[in-house]
C-alpha cells in the first residue's frame, strides 16, 4: 500500500549448476524490491551472456527459456523504474565488452556523483546507452588500467559516491560488495558448499541456503575458482577521532521494505516492526476498542502495539492478491477504487467502534486519507492513526524512489494540519529516539535517518536536494 | 493455502451504460471463486454477444476490449475448472440460440442428476459442445413449450436437482435464482436505482452498490424493461410436518471460500469466523507461547483462538503476492518448495516457543505436515495443530472441488494417526455443535454439512458416491 | 488481390501416427482457402479432442501445442469467416457429444437450406451455439436414429442441400463426402498405404502423397479399421431423361480459388487458366506493346493471352510477401495505399507503351480501378483490362464469400460504364463458350456457373436472393 | 529463395508531422533488405527517443504504439542478423548520449576495420553493449573534439573502412551519408516539400514521395532547421592518374537484392535484370520447350532469356505467401519439405519437356539441386540451370551476409562438377562482361564485383579472409 518503493534485488549464484533455475527463485524472494523488470547475466566457460525482461521474475525470465541455459555463475537483479526510465535498455544486470574482457553489474543503491561522472565520461568520449546512474561503474572499470578484474574494479570504486551494493561478474569472478557506508543490504549464504550472494536473507531462506553473514559496508567479496577472499576495498569514515566507524544502513529497510521474514543488518525484520509497534503504543496510546494494521508491512507494528496497550488486536483488511500489475478498467464515480481493490475491509466489526489503524509511513497522506473515509464510512465512531516511523520530511538519495520534499506531507504540515487532511481524530508518528530503541542503536551515526532527519551522511549534490 | 477450491462466481448489472466496465470489477471481487477462466455475457439492442477468455479477469476480460462494449445489461462469471475441463470451451457465461431467442446462463455449484439429464437430453437428439453440467440448462430451458423466457425457465428448473445459483440472461430479461435448498449464496443489489447481482455482498461493495436482500432459496428474481419480481418457482422441502423448511446453504462458504468482508446468508464472515476460533479455543486449548493463524483464512479464527485462550496472537506468516497462477522453474532438492514460494515464515519468533497454528482446514493433511515441517525446522518447541472446522470427512457433490474419500485423511485416519502424519505435537477439530454455535444456527436441517456429517440433503447418484 | 473468398479448406489423416504434424502440413498448403482460423481435431483410443485457434495455420496450431498431440487420425479445416462470424466459436472442425458418441464435422461449402433447418431444429428444442450453417449436420447425426454412425449420417445427408464437401469423424471412423452436384472439390490420396482427404492435391503433394482420385459428387467414402469402402449416398439429380447426370463443381475454383499446382475435377488448373488466357486472347486482342498479369492468379492466364497474341508478356507486378494479415499504421492522403502495399510496380518499363493488364475477375471494380490508375501514373500511354473470366453477374450462395448483386459491378452496368469507372482504354471479358472451352466441358449442366450464369444447379431461398 | 541475405534497410523523414506513420511505411517497402528487427528514433523538441523490437516491421513497431509518438523527424531501420546476434541489444538505430548530446545512427553495410577500431577504443575505455559494428561509430564521434555535430562526425568518418550507408540524427539535425566507394545504396526523396531519405526507390514510391537523386559515394547530405546541404567528406580514390574515381556500388543489389521496381545506382532494377537474362540467353542458349523462373527474383531474368531464345516463358512456380518466418512442425521423410513449403509447382505443364530454369544465384547449390530434384520428379525430361550472374567465388564483406569461401560452391568446383552435384543437364552462368553489359557499366572500376572477381575495393584485414 505504501507510496515509496526501493530500487533493487542482487541475487547471484557460484558453481552450481542448477544456476539459472536458483536465479530466478532468488529473484522471486526479492520480487518486493523490484517488479518492473529482472535480468540475469550467466558465465558458461568463461564468456558471459545475459536476458532480461520487463515485468515480474516469472514474466521476465519464463521457466522454458532458463531451463536452456547452461551455467554454474549466474547474476540476478530485479528492479523498480525511477521516473521515465522503465524502458529494457535500463534493466540490469548490465554487460559491456572491454578491452580486458565482458563485466557485467547488478546495483542496489543510488550513486549520488552519477551525473558528474557521467559528464566526466561523456568528456572524455564514453557513450551511455541508458539513463541509469549503474551504467557509469562499467566505464570506469573499462577505463582502469589495473591488469586483473578485481584491481581494475579497485580503482574504480574510490571515485563512486552514494549508495550501492553491487555485485559484479567477469569471467569465472565474482564479486559482491558494499559501500562504505552500508546503505543497502548485501548477504552472503552457502548452499551444498556454494556461495550465494542475496540482498536479503529471505532469498537465502527459500532455496534453503544458509546464512553466511552480511557483507561488511566497506567490504568487497571474490568469489573465483580457488574460493572466496574478502578485500577491504575502502577505509571506513569516522565521525570523530575515537568514535566508532559511521555506518549508515537505511532504517527504512527495518520499518518497510524488506521482507518481514528477512534478518536485515543484524536483526529479524519482524521482531524490529514489533517492537517499533510497542514504543509507538508507548508514545502515542489511545482510548480505543480495536488496533488494525494496515497489510502487510504494518502488521507485526500493530500486533506490537496492541501488546504495549492492551487494545485488542484485529485484521479487518485482507490484501488482494489479484492486484499487482494487472489493469483494471475503471468505472466512473467509484470513490477510493484504488483502494478498494487493494484492501478489503471486512468493516462490520467497526460499527461505532473506536480504532487505532497503524501503518509504517505516511508519505504524501493521501492513501491514508482513502483508509480513514473507508473505516468512517463503515462506522468506525473514531479513527486514530499510529506511524510506525517518525515523520518522513526529507527524500532519500541512496536508493528509495520517494517523491519530493514538497510532497511529502510531514516536510510540509503540522500534526494538527496532517490529521485534518487524513481525516483521523488523532495522529501520532514515533520520534527518532523511539524508532533507535525498536532498532537497537543508539545514536545517528550507525544508521542513515536522512528521510527522517534531513542529515545525510553522504553529501547530494545541490542540483539534488 | 488450502487444497480445495470452488467452482464459480457470478456477477450481473441491470440497466447501467457501465455495465461492461462493472461486471469485471465485480468478477474482479469474486476472484477468490474462480481464478481459471472469466466471460461476460451482454445485451445491446436485444442481442447478446459474449466474450471469454482464460485466466485471471484482467486477463480474460481485457479493458482495452471491455471498453468497446456498449450495453447496459451484462452477466459475468469466474470460475475454476473441475478436473479435465479446463478448455476454454468450458468458460461460461454459455451462450446459445434457441428456437424463441437467444439465452444466456452464467451458474455457480453442481447439478447432482446432470449425467442422467445428459443421457436423456442426447437420446431426444440434444448434442452437446461442452463437458460443464450447466449445458443441460441450455437444452431445458430450450425444450420448455412455453411462451414467455421465465415461463420456459420455470419448465425447466424443477427438472434439474443439486446445487445451483444461476443468472440468465434473454433479450433484455435477466434472471437471478437459485436452488430450493440454497446452497450457493447470491444477492440482490442496488446502485444509482439500477439493480446488480452477486455471488457475495463484496463484490457489491466495491463498486458501491447496496445489498438489498439476499435471493431466497427457491427464488426466482426477474429483472426486466418493467423492473423487478420476485417468483417463488419451487416450493421449499420440509424435514418433517410443522418444522421448518429445510434449507441447507454451504457452511463451508463461512469456514473458507467466502471474502472475510462478505455477508453470505444474513450473517458477516470475518465475525463467524472470529467465532469458529473461540470456540476452538474453548474446545482444544493449549498450553502454548503464541497462535499464528495460516493466512489468509486462518487469520480471524487465530484471533478468536487468541481471545479466548489468551494466548498472544502473533503472525509470522505472510502471503506472497506474487505466486497466482505463475509458474516458476522448480530447482531440484529443494523441500516444501510450494509452501516456501507462498508463504514467507518471520521465523527468528519462534524459536523455543510453543506454537499453536490455526488453519481453517485440513483435507489431505499434505500441505499442514509442511507447514509444521517449517515451523519444527525453525526452531518451534511445539506445535499444536487446530482447525477451525470439524474433520472434512465427505466430498462435496455441491459445488467445491475437493478429493474422493479416499483422499481426505479424516475419512481415513482417527486424531492419533493425522496427529502423526501432520507431524504436530497435537491436532484438534471443532465439532458439529460448536460449529453451528459460531456460524449461528441450531440443527442440521439448516445448513449443508455433508462434508462434515456425510448427510447429504439432496440425494447424489450412486455413481458419483 | 481479389476481393473474393473461399470458405474453407480440408484435409484429413487416416491410421498414421504422425497424423498431428500431417495435418498442419497439409492445411498450411490449404491456406488460400481461408486465413482466418484453422482447427484439428484428432481421435486417440476412439476419444476425439479439439484445438482451435484463431489466424494463420502457424498461428493457429502451433508446432509446440501439435506435438504433444498422440493421434494417428486427424482431421483439420482452415477457413475464412463470413460476414459478422469471426469469432472462434465458430472456427471447424466443430465436435460435439451425442447420445451415440463424439461427432466432429469439418465443412467446405454452404448449406442452401441452413436456415430453414435450423428453425425446424431450434423448434425440436435444439441449441446452437455458432452462427454457422455447418452446425446443422452435427444436430441432424445426433437426431437420426440408426445405430451405426455411417447409417446416421446417411439418415442425415438427404436432408441438408446445397454445396458440401465434408470430412466427419466419429470414434475411430472417418467419413469424407461432396454433395450430390459436386460443388466444392475433395480428393483422396495416399501414403505410405494410408488414406488421406484433401480439398486440392496440392495439399497431397506436399506430404509427398498420391493422389488416388476425387471423391465423386454423391460419394461417400468411408475410412475404418477394416479399410476403405464407397457409398453412393445420393442418386446424381438428372436434368432431362437420357442425358448425362447434372453435376455443379464449381468453375470459379479454376478461374481463381484453387491453387495453379492442383489437379481440381480432372483438370490442371494451371493449364486450364493459360488455356482461359488464350481463349481471352482470341475473343479480346488489343493493340498493345505489353501483357502483364495481376499476380498470382493472373500469371498463367497472362502467359496464355501473350501466346495467343503474340504480345510479349511482362511481369511488372510483384505481390508483397509481407502483408497478409498484417496491419499498417495508414499515413494520410497516401493514395491506392492497400495497393501499393500489396503490388510492387515496375513501373519505368511502362513509359509510353500500350498496356495489356490479365486479371482473374472483377468484382466490385475497386482494385481494379485502382491498378489502372497506378499503371496509369507510372506512364502508360494505354491500358487495356483483360479478365479471364465471364462478367460475373450473380451471388455464390454455395461456398464464395461474395459481394450482393448490388455491388457486382457486371450485374450493374455495361461494358462501356465498366471501362469508364475503372478508367480503362478498353475492357474485354470472356463468354460462357469461350469458358467452357478453355475448361473442357461442353454445356452449362456439368458445371456450376451461377456466378455468370445467374443460374443456380440448387434452388436458394428468395430470403438469400 | 536464396540463401543470401542483405544485412540492412534505412529510412528518414524529415519536418513531417506524420514522420513516425510514414517511417514503417517505408520500412515496410525495405523489408527485405532485413526480416529479422526494426526500430525507429525520432526526435522532439530535440530529444531522441527509441523503440526497437524483434520480428518483422508490422510486428516490431506495432502501429499501437506507433500513433503515440509524437515528432516531426524520425529514423528507421530494418535488419538481418549476421552469426549470433539476433538479439534486440543489436537491432538499430543506436541511441547513445555523449559528452554533446544524443546521437542516433542507423547503418547498412559492414566496416571493415571495426574489429581494430573496436580494439583500439575498447584500449581507450570504450564499453561496448552490442555485438555490431556500427557501435564503432558512435564511440568515434562521440570522442571528436570539434563543437557542432557535424564537424565531429566529420572527424570520425575518415577512420571507418568499408561500406556504409549511414543516417545520423542529433538533436534536430538528420545526416544521410554514403562511404566514399559508395558499396550500398541511399537516395533523397521529396515529398510535399520535406525530405526523405531511403535505401531504394520503391520505399519513396510507396508513401508518394519523388526521387529527387542518389546520395553520391563521399556525400553526406545534411539537412537540418535551414534547409538541407551538401558537403563532400572524403574525396574519391583515384584507380590511376587521369582516370575516373574509383567507386563500387554493389553489382548484386542489381542481381538480386534490391526491389524489381527500385532504381538503383541510376539504373531501374527490373531492366537490368531483364538485360541479364538476354545476356545469357545470347551466352547459353539451350534446346529446350518452356523458361521458367525461380520466383521472384529470377522473373525478370527468364522473361529475358525468353525474349532472347524464342523460347516460351511459362510460370510454373508460385511463391507461398505464407512461409516468411513462421514455424511449422516437420514431418519426418518427407523430401525437399523446405523448398516445397516455398514453391507450389505446376509440375503438370513440366511432363516430357525440356526446361530452362532461370535463377539468379547459386551460393551453396544445396536448393538449386532441390529445385531440380522437384522438377525432374514432376516429369521434365531435361533440366537446363541458367543463373543471371556470374559464379560467386568469394565472399562479401561489404554488408551481404555470404557463405564462407569453403561453402561457395563455385569457388571449389568446376561446370561439370556444380552440373553434376546439381543433378541438371546442364549449367550456364554469366561471364564478367556479359553482365557488365547488362547492368551498364565498362570495367572492373565502376562497380564491386568482389563476390565474382575475388577483387575487393577496400582492403579486408586477413584475420576476415
Amino acid at each position: 500500500m505504501s507510496e515509496l518503493r526501493e530500487n533493487c534485488g542482487l541475487f547471484a549464484v557460484y558453481d552450481d549448476p542448477e544456476a539459472a533455475s536458483l536465479v530466478p527463485l532468488g529473484l522471486f524472494a526479492l520480487q518486493h524490491r523490484g517488479e518492473e523488470s529482472a535480468g540475469i547475466v550467466w558465465s558458461h566457460e568463461g564468456v558471459l551472456s545475459a536476458h532480461r525482461g520487463l515485468g515480474l521474475v516469472t514474466e521476465a525470465l519464463p521457466p522454458a527459456r532458463m531451463s536452456q541455459v547452461v551455467a554454474k555463475i549466474a547474476v540476478g537483479h530485479t528492479r523498480y523504474a525511477t521516473a521515465g526510465g522503465s524502458g529494457l535498455h535500463n534493466a540490469q544486470p548490465f554487460l559491456a565488452s572491454t578491452a580486458k574482457g565482458q563485466v557485467a553489474v547488478a546495483h542496489n543503491g543510488t550513486l549520488t556523483n552519477a551525473r558528474k561522472l557521467r559528464r566526466e565520461l561523456e568528456s572524455g568520449g564514453a557513450i551511455f546507452s541508458s539513463n541509469s546512474d549503474t551504467e557509469v561503474i562499467l566505464h570506469l572499470v573499462a577505463r582502469a588500467q589495473a591488469v586483473s578484474f578485481v584491481d581494475r574494479l579497485k580503482e574504480a570504486l574510490p571515485q563512486i559516491e552514494g549508495a550501492f551494493s553491487l555485485v559484479l561478474l567477469s569471467g569465472t569472478t565474482l564479486v559482491a560488495l558494499r559501500d562504505p557506508m552500508g546503505f543497502r543490504p548485501l548477504v552472503l549464504g552457502e548452499r551444498n558448499g556454494k556461495y550465494v550472494v542475496a540482498s536479503e536473507t529471505c532469498a537465502l531462506d527459500l532455496i534453503e541456503a544458509r546464512v553466511v553473514r552480511e557483507i561488511e559496508p566497506g567490504e568487497m567479496v571474490i568469489i573465483d575458482e580457488r574460493g572466496l577472499r574478502s578485500e577491504r576495498y575502502a577505509s571506513k569514515l569516522k565521525v570523530l577521532p575515537g568514535e566508532t566507524p559511521r555506518v549508515a544502513p537505511c532504517v527504512f529497510e527495518h520499518i518497510y521494505f524488506a521482507r518481514p521474514d528477512s534478518n536485515v543488518f543484524g536483526r529479524d525484520v519482524y521482531l524490529v516492526r514489533k517492537a517499533l509497534g510497542r514504543e509507538l503504543g508507548r508514545l502515542h496510546p489511545a482510548e480505543a476498542d480495536i488496533v488494525i494494521p494496515v497489510p502487510d508491512s504494518g502488521v507485526p507494528a500493530a500486533i506490537g502495539f496492541s501488546e504495549q496497550t492492551k487494545i485488542p488486536f484485529d485484521m479487518i483488511f485482507t490484501r488482494s492478491h489479484y492486484v499487482g500489475r494487472s489493469f483494471i478498467q475503471p468505472a466512473q464515480n467509484i470513490r477510493n477504487l484504488s483502494v478498494r481493490l487493494k484492501l478489503a475491509a471486512a468493516s462490520n466489526v467497526l460499527k461505532g467502534k473506536r480504532v487505532v489503524v497503524v501503518d509504517d509511513s505516511l508519505v504524501r497522506g493521501t492513501t491514508s486519507k482513502k483508509i480513514v473515509a473507508l473505516l468512517r464510512h463503515a462506522g468506525a465512531q473514531q479513527v486514530h492513526l499510529r506511524i510506525s516511523a517518525p515523520p518522513t520530511i526529507s527524500p532519500c538519495y541512496y536508493g528509495i524512489d520517494m517523491p519530493t520534499k514538497a510532497e511529502l506531507i510531514a516536510a510540509n504540515q503540522d500534526i494538527a494540519a496532517i490529521r485534518d487532511f487524513i481525516g483521523a481524530d488523532s495522529v501520532g508518528y514515533l520520534d527518532l529516539p523511539a524508532m533507535r530503541r525498536a532498532v537497537g542503536y543508539d545514536n545517528a551515526s550507525q544508521f542513515c535517518e536522512a528521510c527522517f532527519s534531513g542529515q545525510y551522511p553522504v553529501p547530494v549534490a545541490d542540483s539534488q536536494l
